[in-house]
C-alpha cells in the first residue's frame, strides 16, 4: 500500500504542468524515503529528474518500494479538479486493481473529490546520474532565466552560454539580428531573491537548444530561484529546488555541431 | 408602446451572454407585470425560462401584452456597446417600424448611445410548466456547481447525480478514470454564501448530459447561488435567482439510455 | 554617429506596438532636434507621422542628419526583450556596419541586454504636411474614442462623424441595425481627464473606414487623451500627444463613395 498526503494540491499541480509537455508517461518510484521520477523526454534528448522527500508530505506510508506508472495528461486532468489549497491524498492499494486514487478535500465546504486514474506499465530505467563538480554554478531568479530564454528564442534556435568571473552571458544570433544578455554577479544585492550568484571554477562556452530550455522554464512556478550548473562538453543541469526537501532537475546535452559556428 | 429602463446595463448583458449560445432567436413576452422569455435550445432538448419582474426596472411601461422577437447575437452586440454601469432603456414603438432601440446613457460623460436592432418574427409557444414538488432540492454556491460540471466533463459525457440525506454526489466515469464529487450538507456553515443546503424527500439517482450542464453554468455571473431541483425521471431544474424579483431557469430531461450503465 | 537614451523602454515599446501592423518598414529620420518617422501604410491609404523631440530623451547626440531604416517587426522583437522600466539606448555607428543596437539596462539586477537589429534601405519620401485650420477640433479621452470605434465596427464598415455646436455624433448602420454615439461637449466636467471638448468652426458630416480607425486606436496606450481634427473633404487627423514633447499622428482621407449613402 502507498498513501501520501500533501497539505496542498498546488505543489503537485505545478510539477505536473511543468513536465507534462516533455514527458508523456511517467514512472513514479515510491520508496520509504521519497517519491521520485526519472524520465527522458519523448525524443530522448532531455532528462527530467524529480525528488519529493518524505518531509514534504503531511503523512507518508510506503510498505514496499513500488513503481506507479501514470499518464501525465490524465494526472493533469485529475489535478485540475483540485483547488490549489485543497488537501491532496495519493493512494494506491495493490489488491484494489490498477488505479491510483487522488482524494482532494476542501474542509471549508465539506467537499471531497475522489478521482481515480488508470495506471499503465512503463519501462522505467533508473539512470544513475553521478554527482559531479561543474565549471560554473549560477543561481539566479527563476523568472529572469525564463525571460532570457524566451527573449533569445525570438532571435535564434541556439542558446550560447559563456561565463567568466566577470559575469555570465546568454546569447543568440539569427538572420535579423542578435542578442547578448549579460548578468554581472551581484551577490551583495540588497534583495537576495533578485541576486545573481556565480561560482566560476573555469570559463565555459557552450551551446544548447533554446526550445528545450524554454520547456524547462515552465517549472518557474515551482521556485523563485533556479540553479544552473554547467561545464564544457557535459550536460547542463537546470535545477528548481522544492521547499528544501526535493527538487525538479532537467539535464540537457550541449549542441556539438553549432559550437564552432557560434563563437 | 413598450418602454423599460434598467439602472445598469450589466444585468441584461449577463443574461444575454448566459443564453445566447443555447438559444439563437428569442421571443420576449412583455406584459404589465414582467418581461419573460421561454425558448427551447436549437436541438429541442433544453428549455430556458427567464422572468424579469417589474420591480427590477427603474421605469416600466407596457401598454398591451406584446411579443418582441430578437436575434440574441444582435442583442449581444448591442449590449457590448454599453458599459456595465450605463443606464439601459429598452424601447419599442409600434408605429415606428420593426426595430427595438436600446439607449445607453453615461451621465458622467454626457454620452448617449442609441442602438437599434431589427426585430424578427418568432413562433413562440409558451409552454405551461407545472409547479411541482421535487425529491431533492439543493442550494449551493453557483461557482462550485460550475467548477464541478467543468471538472466532470474532463472524464465523461454524462453527469450522474445521486443524493441522500447524507449528501449529494456528482460523478462521471470514462476510459481514463473517474471522479466522484461529494458535498455533505453544511447548512450551519459559518459563511452562508458558501453553504450547501439539501432537502431530501426521497433518494434520487439520475443522469444528464454534461454538455448542457456546462452551457447552463454560464449563468453563474448572474447569481452567487444556484438552486438545483430534481426527481427521478423528470427534468432537472437549474435556477439562478435574479435579485429576488426574477430568475433564469434551465430545464433538462434525464438521459434514459445511460441510466442503467452508470449505476 | 547617432546615440539617444530614453529613461524607460516603455515609450518606444508602445509606439512600435501602435504602428507595426500599419507600417511594415519604417524610416526613422534623425536630426539634431528630433527623431521623426513618416510612412504610408502598406495600402497607401493612411499616413503615420511620429515626432520625438530631444526633450524626451535623457541623452541625445546626432552628428548629422541620418535616416535609419528598420523593420518594425524586428524592432518590436528587440523591444520585447526590455522590461518597461529598463533604460533604453539606441545607437548607430556609421563605420560599424549596417545594424542598430538597442541596449537595455536593468540596474537593479546588474543586467545588460544588447540587441542588434539589421538595418534596411527604405525609400522614405518625407511629405510636407501643411498646417491647416480644421472645421472641428475635438479632444476626448483616448479610451472613449477607442471603445466607440470598436463598438461601431460591430455594425458597419464606415464611421460617420457629424459635429455641430451641440455635440459630436459617431454613427454606423448595417443590416442588423445601427448605432449613434453622441457626446455633448462637457468642458466643465469635474474630471478634466474625462471631459470632451469641442471647437466648432463649421459643421461637418464625413465618413471614414472604421477598419483604419480601429487600427489607429492601438495608440491609446500612449496617451490618456486623443485630439481629432476634421473638415469636410480633407483627411482627418487623429493625434496622440507624447508627454508634451512629441506626438503620434494618423491621417486618413474620407470615404467619398459612401458619403451620400450614409446621410
Amino acid at each position: 500500500m502507498f498513501e501520501a498526503k500533501l497539505e496542498n494540491a498546488a505543489l503537485l499541480k505545478k510539477i505536473v504542468e511543468s513536465i507534462k509537455d516533455l514527458v508523456t508517461d511517467a514512472p513514479f518510484d515510491c520508496s520509504e524515503n521519497a517519491m521520485c521520477l526519472q524520465a527522458m523526454d519523448s525524443s530522448h534528448v532531455a532528462l527530467v529528474s524529480l525528488k519529493l522527500e518524505v518531509g514534504l508530505f503531511d503523512t507518508y506510508r510506503c510498505d514496499r518500494t513500488i513503481n506507479l506508472g501514470i499518464s501525465l495528461k490524465n494526472m493533469s486532468n485529475a489535478l485540475k479538479c483540485a483547488n490549489n489549497d485543497d488537501g491532496c491524498m495519493i493512494k494506491y492499494e495493490e489488491n484494489e486493481g490498477d488505479s491510483i486514487t487522488f482524494t482532494f478535500t476542501d474542509t471549508k465546504r465539506d467537499k471531497t473529490q475522489d478521482v481515480t486514474v488508470k495506471m499503465m506499465d512503463i519501462d522505467g530505467e533508473h539512470l544513475g546520474i553521478p554527482d559531479q563538480d561543474y565549471a560554473i554554478v549560477c543561481e539566479m531568479p527563476a523568472a529572469e532565466f525564463q525571460k532570457t530564454c524566451k527573449d533569445l528564442a525570438m532571435f535564434s534556435d541556439s542558446l550560447n552560454i559563456t561565463a567568466t568571473k566577470s559575469g555570465i552571458v546568454f546569447s543568440g544570433k539569427g538572420d535579423s539580428g542578435g542578442i547578448n544578455v549579460t548578468y554581472a554577479p551581484n551577490s551583495n544585492a540588497d534583495d537576495e531573491k533578485e541576486s545573481v550568484s556565480l561560482e566560476v571554477n573555469e570559463p565555459v562556452n557552450v551551446n544548447f537548444s533554446i526550445k528545450y530550455m524554454n520547456s524547462f522554464t515552465k517549472a518557474t512556478t515551482l521556485s523563485s530561484r533556479v540553479r544552473i550548473s554547467l561545464s564544457n562538453d557535459v550536460p547542463i543541469v537546470i535545477e528548481y529546488p522544492i521547499e528544501e526537501a526535493g527538487y525538479l532537475r532537467f539535464y540537457l546535452a550541449p549542441k556539438i555541431d553549432d559550437e564552432d559556428n557560434m563563437e
